[in-house]
């Protein structure tokens, strides 16, 4: 007979579990067996003493078969999903999943909501009047067979097991560990159904991760399990320690997107879509060289198939499509303040972090769980790191709900905010690519 | 503001809490603020990155704080205490503490029940009709007054902060850490109230730390846990590998003590008695030479000052003092069988883990908390590890309940036994004496 105490002292001395002690421990923690008190302990002796590969690719799939396994396969050609870490002003996959699905990919995306001062897609698509975000299993199969594309908050009850160790690991000092995030992250995306995963792991102040090396790993470590389970994997390493694109809060996010769609102009938050985008592509089966999928890209923008898929995906899940159309018609909260630069200069630095928090404390995040979303409000930078900048010109607009917090979101922003006399130079963009 | 949370991730991290981490921890777990998989995390990574000195007097102190701290200031004199971590066969208690007290040295000791497969005090005096073991503070302290010697259960809410640590080591596999350890039972000596305690830490199969090294570890610890607070602490590290005397079981060590203390014969039982009772007094202030100690202790027990000690403490503990006087009272189980040798040679090893076991089941210990305890089952043994043997001689007797449980127990002793036919030397009595 096994006994949760037998697993615990193996991890405590730093001994490899088995699969079948794996399948155990996830089994005890869903149907509730084994307390809180012993998966706390065994997270701790995790924490400390590792897993392996072998281990970390069984534990992934234990928590992925802890609930429903979405099954796709009646769609038909190769599902790709794509997931983020998180980041600040980071619109990517409301401007990546229709231009992908407008080549012909299906995309298959389950997303979620906005944790702690990064956003969350389900978030800003509700911004768009009558959107639904939660569709059945059954309405998410047949949207992405008749339209290519859906993007829904979890269809089914996926890895519930992962549900209970999140939860606990917040409270007993274990989230900070590779092998628990990778397992968290991927038991999600494989019980997810695609056949292909491309992720977006964001470094920096901004981000979860910090420094550069660890996200690798964890990259790293997340494509060694997709591959392991069979499923086509590529990744990136990307910068979050200044925000990604202009725009910080859900209705702000959704006009950026739908403006990069009808405009695709230079930015770094085009870079990074075309970049994965490409990566998508590739993952999917179209081998062909990285310029000539980027060449189909820009001409699938240019010629608004990417905007329409996005528009197709809006009505279809209930959403008012002449939003999209026309982003000026999103009504923004009516208290504007510009933030202007003390003086002319570079700006040298932003903090991600900082300018995520504030917009977090006016409302377009949630302070604690289940609090409500403010679409309306939030943060529009016009400058990045390396930008020049004019004694007294703006670079930041705040659209708040009251006085007080649109003075604290402009504190914020100047603290956010270093500049220098002489000319600065923003971070690399993309850190590593794993394909 | 402290939190549980950061304290977990400095331990994690192999850093040193402070005191005041520490009480924060302990008030936070008695208060019922720190919920058990904190505790359970904390207590994993306490098992993997140890504690220091300085860490483990300070759990120590604030766990015999969390709850009543014993005053016997009133009684005049040392206050001795002795403690044993556990053996079987170890009825040493029973004589050390009737006999000390007979030298006018007062000894108030707070015992504990049977754990696993070795006996506890209580149990044993428990099986002396009309005994009580369950005295209040008051009435524990007014006894020793009085007669200069009580055995008694918690009299008081002594180191609760313990009980819930305890409990949940128990089911996280943390309890075989040297600090975790020493500070359990330390904290609930120092809460005790003894001026002076005397340590008998047992080592080898039939004990809690099987090997020397960690034996001796422990002791030192808590040797210097006791200083710190300002106590006069000795230590020993005894054997355990092979049963210490020739009773397993409640009634037949109460006999098999009453028998030592009237008719003291050579034996290794004996020899503990009187290191540990040397031990005592040079610790009460007593410092003459081992030898001249020694001779009073002697006296003291063909005198039958020691015998007399031990009936007037049955006597006002309610019980009946002729079963001490006269220990063929003592009803056994009735179904008895012997266990004889197989071949004629040497005793070359006994399994005290075995025995103990076996003793379990038929009932002389719980298999689980609450069960009830048979007092007159048992196992007696006539050969310790150097003895000879004929073929056909009995080794052992056993007092059981049922054929089923008489036959479970002989199968045991058979396993436990081992026999050569050269010479056999049994192991040392006594590995390290700390004073």
């Amino acid at each position: 007979m096994m006994l949760i105490q037998d697993i615990i002292a193996k991890k405590k001395l730093g001994e490899r579990l088995s699969r079948e002690e794996i399948d155990f421990f996830v089994d005890g923690i869903v149907s509730g067996e084994i307390p809180d008190y012993q998966t706390a302990a065994l997270l701790m002796a995790i924490w400390i003493k590792g897993m392996d590969i072998r281990e970390t690719v069984d534990l992934t799939m234990s928590m992925a078969e802890s609930g429903d396994m979405l099954d796709l396969s009646e769609i038909p050609g190769m599902k790709l999903d794509k997931h983020s870490t998180g980041g600040v002003a980071d619109t990517t996959t409301l401007i990546l999943a229709p231009l992908v699905a407008s080549l012909g990919f299906p995309v298959a995306k389950l997303s979620g909501r906005g944790l702690a001062h990064t956003g969350g897609t389900l978030d800003k698509l509700e911004s768009i009047p009558g959107m639904r975000v939660d569709l059945t299993k059954r309405q998410f199969i047949e949207q992405v067979k008749d339209i290519g594309i859906a993007i829904s908050g979890q269809t089914a009850d996926i890895a519930p097991a992962d549900r209970i160790l999140y939860a606990l690991r917040d409270v007993t000092s274990t989230t900070d560990n590779i092998a628990l995030i990778a397992s968290s992250i991927m038991s999600k995306k494989l019980a997810s159904g695609a056949d292909a995963i491309v992720l977006d792991v964001k470094t920096g102040r901004g981000a979860f991760l910090p420094d550069v090396k660890s996200s690798t790993e964890l990259a790293r470590l997340m494509v060694d399990i997709g591959r392991a389970s069979g499923r086509r994997m590529a990744a990136v390493v990307t910068d979050m320690d200044q925000p990604l694109g202009t725009a910080i809060g859900n209705a702000l996010e959704v006009i950026e997107a739908a403006e990069t769609l009808k405009d695709p102009r230079p930015s770094r938050l085009l870079d990074i879509v075309l970049h994965l985008a490409v990566l998508m592509v590739r993952c999917a089966g179209d081998r062909r060289d990285r310029k000539l999928i980027e060449d189909d890209l820009m001409r699938a923008l240019r010629s608004g198939a990417a905007l329409d898929k996005l528009t197709r995906m809006v009505e279809r899940q209930g959403g008012d499509p002449s939003y999209v159309e026309d982003p000026r018609k999103f009504e923004l909260a009516k208290i504007v303040r510009q933030v202007t630069a003390p003086a002319g200069g570079w700006v040298s630095g932003i903090d991600a972090l900082e300018l995520g928090k504030a917009s977090v404390i006016i409302g377009a995040g949630r302070k604690k769980k289940g609090d409500p979303v403010d679409f309306g409000v939030g943060i529009s930078i016009r400058k990045h790191i390396g930008d020049t900048v004019d004694a007294g010109e703006p670079f930041a607009t705040i659209y708040a709900r009251s006085e007080a917090d649109a003075a604290s979101a402009a504190e914020s922003c100047v603290r956010a905010y270093s500049f220098s006399e002489g000319k600065a130079k923003g971070p690399p963009l993309v850190y590593e690519t794993i394909e």
